[in-house]
């Protein structure tokens, strides 16, 4: 198992709809997360930032990333939801979500 | 079982130093965390922030919290490791790490 944690900003203007939707998120995009081997999955606000933090239990995260990528429904989430979010100017290439490097962990 | 994600900003300077000493934890520290309920305890830092994520099993979070606070070698690592750390200004009252809330969760 390989633990992801992630960050974005919320435009603030759109935080209350960012919040509406991710409480009322849509089965089949959930459903296509977990068959995409990711578990545990949270995300949580404050000041502007999402942080996110899930479980990827799969064998292959770059395959799987593609797979839900592909997804189409997925695609309409995003379409939705990505125009809330503004991604950091320090995320790697290819990154929406910017990875934060892991600094501590006890099971 | 809660989960419980909170964020806190850590020095520049003292990053190098914050990284070293997680990577590098005190056993009784750690086991101090482990007897307090709490588990699957990760920290990531990104742009100079740290996330923290972890999940509270028992039955009486306060009541732990405060045993643990209680303990001279927790007491000590923190002597350690807060003045490494600078607390958002938008803090609740008694807060250290600042309490994110949680606005999506998949099992």
């Amino acid at each position: 198992m390989k633990r992801y944690g992630s960050v974005i900003a919320v435009k603030p203007d759109k935080l209350e709809d960012y919040i509406y939707h991710h409480a009322h998120p849509w089965e089949k995009v959930n459903a296509m997360i977990k068959e995409c081997n990711i578990q545990n999955y949270s995300i949580y606000y404050k000041d502007g930032l999402l942080f996110s933090y899930f479980e990827y239990v799969g064998e292959d995260y770059g395959a799987d990333m593609e797979k839900m990528a592909a997804d189409e429904t997925t695609q309409r989430w995003w379409d939705l939801v990505k125009p809330f979010q503004t991604p950091l100017d320090t995320r790697k290439e290819g990154e929406w979500w910017a990875a934060m490097e892991e600094v501590y962990h006890l099971d």
